[in-house]
């Protein structure tokens, strides 16, 4: 229910057309339907943070289609994450675009970029999870610099991307293993950093949970830290950050 | 804002006393405040299902007391969980009731009390989160019952409670170290059963952790588990299912 | 053994027919029996609050098949949980219905249903539960409606809800990832809350473990936890609480 | 090196063939030989409690065959645990039988049987480790009886097995899920209980963990516990406790 | 009841002196009465397995006390673990002896000894737990021989103690840390071998899990693994064994 | 060793004043000595980010006094984080400032603030870190605003903070038990949101990792998590997403 | 930049071929370029100690192959750990030897060796991470010996390799299960051992945790331990110890 | 039994006195005589490697005492590690050194300091640990240095040891929270490298578990890892490695 309808509703009151009583009526359920309008609103800002997405992971191929189709029709512009190269066949959207290495699809993505951020990967095999991250950052307006393989083993290839440190406005760290990198980066800058555990390794590693919990203990106050292998949240978050006005 | 206050509105814009534009201004915020109304609306329907409560653990007496009387003040009727005897003292409120066993400090009780809620432990040791569950479905309005120490290692004394079980209406079963009294109960009626895990025992009882899990896998479908030592809990879950009509 | 075969012995016993020293041993045995007798006679109880089911997950499609058979013959009327469609097929049974979602097989569901079950879900990903559980309650006797992905990140859908859920008489939640939905369903209503996680998630959900332990943590007192994915279990108790008189 | 070794040295010394000092020497080095000696001795005594047994579970089909034929030459009587089908043929044994469902192999069973050994499960799907421990048992010759799916939801099914109890002079306790079978069946009789956890069930079974913690927190004291699904080392130790005179 | 009782009724039957309605009323009752009885008749061949015994970790020392003597009315004979020295002097039963490094208490332990049960011990700081174990076999009638600070690092001491592991019918191995001593033993021995493993250790010993779990993965197949610092369980366990005939 | 030194050295190349030899060696060692000076003047812009601090936490009085003063003599501004009000005296800096719910000293506190952070809690056990958080970021110069107990137990309170959700440029939701108030808050708002669970609870919360888990799988995408009870480090980086331009 | 080029800029500044300005331009960059150098140079001295290595788990067999050859060209010695049969075929590479146990491929391995590392497992399960350390300590140019299958289950198997030990500079010892090998080994020789636990067992072997643990507390103090599994990491250590001088 | 028994019984043997079938029994005991003698041969080449040690924590004062001065009496050179002043001064041992941080004894230390052992800490609240280890590495020989805070929070201040890195024969890293030095100081050098996860930290530092996994699944292969706070055991282990000749 918008102002619109409020208004037409006490309009009737002060003409006459319907009594004190009904129009209470009419209103005391306005609260959830008003809601429901509020968050229509709400959402149309949620956009500007956060991409409408389908996770198709768990999905069947007919699932992830309906419903991309469906919001292709509403919105022209989102993202498909986990998805195969068989649903983007499938889906027939010809500016469809698809990521092998980090099986996300993108579609509608914003031509201009703003602002800075910057991926880095300890190693080769967090480059999956890296560029999701930098697809969806990219997909929601942010210009996206990607530099891999800079792990704390050989801190020489991180010292080359000082530069790069220093034009971004924030930092995404992506690293499996004993997830180090992002304490090292973060004793570096001062930019935000978020922290992007992947579940490279074996072992100890326990899937990610020993990167996860490095970062989060990280000796470097402030670092942000995001689920293992979260590399679309990453992308949202950075997109935020990197907004900021 | 009640219905009273909008209907105020209503008649004030009937009158011609405020403009429909100011009208609609006023109602637009209403969503907000007619939530926070339905809610207290709510709090008192919530009320029926689970009392005011302050949880006395991790606060400072003086906290604890300070909170209390602030309640007391509005509603005459609630309870502290974890309470020590001191602050039961420092309450200085008259018709406070101090349970040593379960630290429970229960205030305003009702008189009336409806259906039949039986409490089961399975030890001793679990009489203290027995005793949280009772007093808290007590004090709610709901006719307890309890039989201690009827754990599986004697089934007899189990079997010598068939009246009870089958009198009651909803059964709360405590029991830590294996927790698996709530399964020999659950295949012995077909009354609704609320598990409450313990951390008594040592070692692999994971301060409550096994009877838990035990309790979450039991070979008996749809008992309800609660979270460790939650006495108070399921005091509120069994009073809600004890007086469904 | 009942009361008349007690009986029966003791006559024998008077007109001398049997000695005492055989009516002795006779009657030692009584226990076992007589217990495996009463036995008997709960479960015919129990069946108003649990039905037959077979847990197919992990057993050859022909012991399924068998099992069923042999169900069929004695109770006409009982559920298969995670079937295949191979196994409804190879059932033959006339009146089996198959639920692909959530790979469960009703045969014999009672026609008259009862009360008012809700079951909500968080997402689309927790439906496959969900379903299970409203099957279940259904097949019980239970009146039953879902409401599908209601979760937290958009609570004006759950809003759009009020009406159904000040309908309900008791109220499954459905949710996996954070598994936040129980709580705020919770704090909206007085109603009876059966919480199901389920292993929908990645990385830190732990294979539901994350969703299960936020719902035993919950802040709204009194939520009815169950073990991960357990439709199946949601339902009985769902039923057995709506049933109450 | 054997006492007729030690013999032969001492006669050379007696003789004077060789001196003192090259007798020394050679006996210098005698305990780790003699300790092989002693082991090999230790190893016929060890096979009375414990079988010559092939892990085949990570190896090829082809390391399995080729150390079973090895060890046919050897000592004509073992086992092979999680074996295959295709294992069993391989081997091309005549007297090798092949379990289907707990996947054993048994080569040179013994035919006499001594004592009692009762194998109880909780549920049909505990019936492959079962299986596999009164194979073992059976193979090493112990007298074992089976009985299936006596679980805690329906204990009048256990109460009509007294009879085997009591005839029991050790009992081998099946349970996955809670795992509460174990702590019902001490509860009712005084023999040693052997208990195995199974990895049967989901969500917080945790692939047997909750079982295997419950039965270590048994409120019933002195059941012996063994590793998840490790039918085998039952059977060991049951026969041991068997044998014992 | 016990068969005494059953045959007055059945006599009163005979003689006329009660009615076969009266007799059928007073035999109703039975299955509880004598599953009671029975229970009680278990509980005097339980005590072979089993000793009465009071846990007094988490009691207070009041609690402790009542229980202890209205036991010591009742059996003359019973355990107090993990008891305190205020524990035993409160007592005031003169033949309570207790035990400082195991807390134990023990009252009325049988003068009669049999058979052989050889405790070892890995290191001195796991002796509290080997002790608990000593002093129940000892109680409930077994022949008990303690062998301390045997562990794997110095193998020498173990081949030391040869003997003792010959003349052993059942041995109980308490080790902390790495828990390697039951494996190392169980290499050498035919005997049945009971592991206790111990929360002695620190960082990754993880309260006793490590060495629990080490135990119950042991290479040597048919260990029976006890609970963490479990000295009392095993102690019945051995007692069992040890008297087998 | 700056740009300045650099030029130096040269200049004296250049004038002959020094070899080109010794020069060589001089500058062999600029990459540490330059190194370490980089660090120097990195360290500035770090502070515009990260305060410089004590964790007090498993230290002497003695030696946070000690580290204390050495850092007032350099910097004039700094924070000591779990600190008690012992310490706090025994500094006898003047304008040190002692807030005793988190137990942060804060010293030398920036006038000027900037931009607009907000604080949340779920409930009043999480003030204490929340404090910490809000003094951090205000040390820092950033605008801080905080509004307790907003749990999604009752929603309509967080309802009633609308405003301060929309004037706020980043968010920091602090919240234990079951971690469900940033997804609420995230489906409320596309501000970046900081969650840092605390270690309120019992049983299940185990220390926090729950609340923890649920953060860090919030179906709202894009939420920056933080170690458990880290109210310093959620205000460190809100301050450096506040500060953005 | 090395020595030379900074003595070059020096001699240009000196004979005024570039300005000062220029010269403090070019020696600015030194520290990052120089630090890069540092890291080749140092690199070098790596290789002493760790070999290049392609981890090819979790890599598709093109990138794995495009990286050795890639590594071919620069240093023509070179590991590939978990590698396939196709890999190994796909690399065309003539002296590329693969070891299908543990899936190796060395290219390039020194023909010189020196030193003695001895590599022991405790099962035949074990073997393919000791065949990794081996080749990786042999490619690196350590001499070393294998003896597998000298489990504590059979000590005497361990004492017929007394010899080995005594010649061993250092001794890799590779055990799954409760991994207690190394504390045996570590009781019998003062040499460096490093422990490697295998993913070997089930249950509560944990995937290699539970020998990762006990390994971590063993009661023979100063044992290096590695991850679960790491052959590879094993024989870089080896190698390491065994050549110091 | 030593090489002079062995030829005392063959002199007797060849002069005739005892009989061979006498001196064959005399000698088939041998092996565990002969073992234990050999242990004792072996606890001195031990001794080389890994000191005599109390550890004091869990045992009463009274206890380590008692050890201490028997230690004293036998070897006069010997550690205790968790000791309490009280303990140092109950000694009454002249030459007994206390270490307040590490509450480490040394009793009769090497004069005679050997090769170089590099001690590393990330923070100051390691410096316990990492003294606990240059105590013992520093007891048994070795020449040791420690250099404290070099985190990797803040490179620069590692850089500036590089000389030191430069000149150790072995590097022990002592790290909590997140882990990541010991990687990456095994970036830097080839040297052998020891890492110690600490317990400092809090939240999801659990401990020390997340260093310790963390150095377990370091990026750099090879790194040796220690049980948790195992200062000790790293100082044996850097001796060991240290002194290889």
């Amino acid at each position: 229910m918008d102002r619109g309808s409020i208004k037409a509703i006490l309009s009737s009151v002060k003409s006459g057309r319907i009594s004190v009583k009904e129009a209470t009526e009419k209103l005391r359920h306005l609260p959830y339907e008003d809601m429901a309008f509020a968050r229509i609103d709400h959402h149309r800002h949620l956009r500007q943070g956060i991409p409408e997405v389908i996770f198709a992971s768990g999905k069947t191929e007919d699932q992830v289609v309906g419903i991309a189709r469906a919001m292709h029709e509403k919105s022209r512009s989102f993202l498909v994450t986990k998805a195969t190269r068989e649903i983007h066949k499938a889906l027939g959207i010809k500016d469809a675009v698809y990521y092998p290495s980090s099986r996300i699809i993108s579609v509608g993505e914003k031509k201009q970029k703003k602002g800075d951020v910057l991926v880095l990967t300890a190693g080769t095999s967090d480059i999956a999870v890296a560029e999701e991250a930098a697809v969806t950052a990219s997909f929601l307006g942010s210009r996206v610099q990607s530099v891999y393989d800079v792990g704390v083993a050989g801190l020489h290839r991180l010292m080359d991307s000082m530069g790069s440190l220093e034009r971004a406005r924030v930092i995404i760290v992506v690293a499996g293993m004993e997830g180090a990198l992002p304490s090292v980066v973060g004793g570096m800058t001062n930019k935000p950093i978020i922290a992007v555990p992947t579940s490279t390794g074996y072992g100890t590693s326990l899937g990610g949970l020993t990167a996860l919990f490095a970062m989060l203990n990280s000796c470097v106050p402030g670092i942000a830290v995001m689920n293992i292998d979260n590399g679309f949240g990453s992308g949202c978050l950075a997109h935020k950050i990197n907004v900021r006005v």
